[in-house]
């Protein structure tokens, strides 16, 4: 979930002036539009870690905007008269009219999060809270609100650095509480829930976008980017009905061309005898492990996904070497039949659920929806947006019930896909493996590549985590996926 | 909520053999439709109480079309082999395909209301269920389905005489097991947990219909019209982007004209004497239940809506009178401003929440979103669909926190408002209180007898119920008005 917001984002003194002015401009124009037609409001929440900037960030949008036409809540605990009301009654009253802005500090999500970390409310109170949350929000873009939820997120170890260095100087000293080193302390918990909570609450209408806060330039040029792209879009729809309202797609604007595929070493190399032992080594445990007695009551679900030409059925045959055939099933995914197209989209994928004891791998899977379907615009952008939370609660049914989840993304190098793609091109038994197909969807890498990697921040999560697989080197892509396998299920199964 | 499903609606045989032929034709003929186009599945769920035909129903069903395009599916306790896969895992083999219709007699409501009933899951485990399925649902109408679910009721009284008459029989007596007596012993329960479900699940997209299951004409020509209403609808709309589909609507066709407001004796009367004595003995009552110290801690929410000239004004009076000018207010609901047409429609009202302690009364109401807003057209049926459960949520959170909430319809004869139209329009000092648009709405008598019809059904529940008053005679409906004010206060109070 927070896997593109802890890759150390940066931009540039240099590139920050540059870009600064534009986008200034460019934002109190489009205010300017939206004051003037009036018929919409925005509800801007900034969530997250403390110390991620959120602060800075209502200043900044504050200076770069018509301060007028701004309302910035900060939302503390409740006032007396506050509390007389019900919980929601406050921010009823913050909430911004049309051609306003309302940007909250505190928000909704605060006391429920709080709450649970300190562990002052339990699980399914907590649900319930972000059930209750999400029907509100729905209720806000039903009505015909722009709402945009940003997380300002940073890791553990960029928070510590951050709070330590803010009290190192007299001069920002005073911004660090008591209570932001408790806060601290319960980084772990905090983390864990903010998941749940962005999990539960990130839909079509309304989802989380998670910045990393570390840099004010590139934090500063996101919240910014992703504002100015959203305003202008639901201007231009402004006369299409209020269920087709902007979704904010993509995800994260790409502003300085980092992201999580880009930081795999994809260099990584097994040479081929220490390969074959290691090979030998995993494969042998991987078939104990799953005759462990345990397994009868547990399902395995595998599911590859990757880049054309990254393996994935070699790295399958790896695995399926050192299974009992009896016990699991290969579900390779083409293009769904008519009796599929018949049904939702999921519904190709339940029916192939193993029973107890039983694997089933995916190559290829219900992935399909948010990468080629997004990418090739098989569907709307509603129906792919939406995906991301009918694929959690799919996959939260499936932990529900017992079964382990892996999930593996293939990647190699641009570089490397077309040596490949040539190589099967020029070898007889190979061609049958590359198809005109495959060309176009090379042409459109890093559309792909923006779709993976929201794919992976909007779908990985401590249930089901997706491993990311350096693939340019067949060997090494092997041996990391048997042992995430023998891994895995070596903790579960409490060896 | 299932105050339309207990009036004792009838269909004569007579009209009943003249109507079903049509019916019947019209049925297949869209059935036909719906399969050679084969654009979206449909899915009906028959849920209720024991005994209110749900099985004879789906037999009607599959006689009056073609079997061979529905699935009927029994949904008993899952097999060995379905207890293998998460529990949702036999809904999805069981979904229809496109251009067929699946019928559910058992559903994805069974187990957890069941669970519930007998006290094997909390609350709030219900509550997260039903939000599941919420999502469920919202995911097949999102993937273009259709699915209409149909709620057959029978009231206690009416599911004991029916359990009983089957018994009597010898070719019936089968049909009755001791689980359905001991369901019926829980019948209280099972009723509370269905109205939570009901209205936890009641979305614009998948509404609940209820429909009383006594008589077997009424049921069946009803769940045939809605059945072939909704079919129609959709196919014509097959070229309208999936989040326009079909809200049904208006929500129970009137198969038999009975309604829950022809059901009023509006001919109760209570003379002028009796009536001075009774307003001084409530007034009285009333003062001092609304100086009892426990109120400190509680707010009252009181609502008054009612036909044009019914004596909202009048009736709000005689309840002030008895109050302390320092503790209440009065708010007149009109168009709203300019500032109140910028927010949800909702946020006029969060605005006037009272404190603890006070008294709001609201001189019509949020309802008017699902009354004038409907009727009027000055809003979409999916804006006033979905208004249903923001209201139901809005007034949840009302109670939770400590809000005692009353709800009024005050209901007078179409002749007695034509009577004080009339007698307005020709007293100089009461003109003002007659408008052009007193006579238009008037002109609308029936689609506003439907609104009002829909609205209590849905919402009106346990903790905030609607009271409906006769109103023919001012004298009877304030002091009808001002006992259950006082009678509620005092059963809450613990008087």
């Amino acid at each position: 979930m927070f896997e593109s917001a802890e890759l150390g984002h940066k931009i540039s003194k240099a590139v920050y002036t540059k870009e600064l002015p534009v986008l200034r401009e460019a934002l109190l124009d489009t205010q300017l539009e939206l004051i003037k037609a009036a018929s919409f409001p925005v509800i801007i929440l900034l969530g997250g870690v403390d110390g991620a900037g959120r602060g800075e960030t209502v200043n900044l949008l504050n200076e770069w905007m018509d301060p007028r036409h701004i309302e910035t809540h900060g939302m503390g605990d409740p006032t007396e008269e506050e509390q007389q009301r019900p919980e929601m009654w406050r921010f009823w009253q913050a909430l911004p009219p049309k051609g306003k802005i309302g940007m909250f500090l505190g928000s909704w999500y605060t006391a429920p999060i709080l709450d649970r970390v300190k562990g002052k409310i339990k699980s399914e109170a907590f649900d319930h809270s972000m059930e209750n949350i999400a029907r509100f929000e729905k209720m806000l873009t039903d009505e015909g609100a722009l709402v945009l939820k940003f997380w300002m997120h940073l890791s553990k170890a960029k928070q510590e650095v951050r709070l330590k260095t803010l009290e190192k100087s007299t001069k920002t000293r005073w911004r660090v509480s008591s209570r932001d080193w408790a806060h601290f302390k319960l980084y772990d918990k905090f983390r864990k829930v903010s998941e749940r909570a962005i999990s539960q609450t990130s839909t079509a209408e309304s989802p989380w976008i998670i910045v990393e806060g570390e840099d004010p330039h590139y934090r500063s040029l996101t919240v910014g980017k992703v504002i100015l792209e959203a305003l202008r879009k639901r201007i231009a729809e402004n006369n299409v009905d209020a269920k087709h309202k902007t979704h904010v797609a993509p995800l994260l604007p790409a502003i300085d061309n980092l992201h999580i595929l880009q930081r795999l070493n994809l260099n990584l190399k097994i040479e081929k005898k220490k390969y074959e032992a290691l090979l030998e080594k995993y494969q042998g445990k991987l078939n104990l492990l799953m005759r462990h007695p345990q397994l009868k009551d547990v399902s395995v679900v595998i599911v590859f996904e990757g880049n054309d030409a990254a393996g994935k059925g070699g790295s399958i045959r790896r695995v399926t070497q050192a299974l009992d055939a009896r016990y699991y099933q290969v579900i390779p995914v083409a293009s769904p039949t008519e009796e599929e197209r018949a049904q939702p989209f999921l519904w190709r994928f339940w029916r192939r659920l193993p029973r107890r004891g039983r694997v089933t791998i995916f190559d290829r899977s219900w992935y399909g929806r948010v990468l080629v379907e997004r990418v090739e615009g098989f569907c709307s952008s509603y129906d792919w947006m939406r995906a991301y939370g009918e694929i959690n609660d799919f996959e939260e049914q499936l932990i529900d019930s017992n079964t382990i989840l892996f999930k593996f993304w293939l990647s190699i190098s641009n570089e490397e896909q077309l040596r490949r793609f040539e190589e099967r091109q020029n070898t007889g038994f190979k061609r049958f493996k590359i198809t005109d197909e495959d060309w176009r969807n090379r042409k459109k890498w890093s559309e792909y590549e923006q779709a993976v990697c929201d794919m992976v921040d909007r779908t990985s999560n401590t249930h089901a985590p997706w491993t990311l697989v350096e693939a340019n080197d067949k060997y090494y892509a092997r041996i990391k996926i048997l042992k995430t396998l023998c891994e895995r299920l070596e903790a579960q199964l409490g060896e």
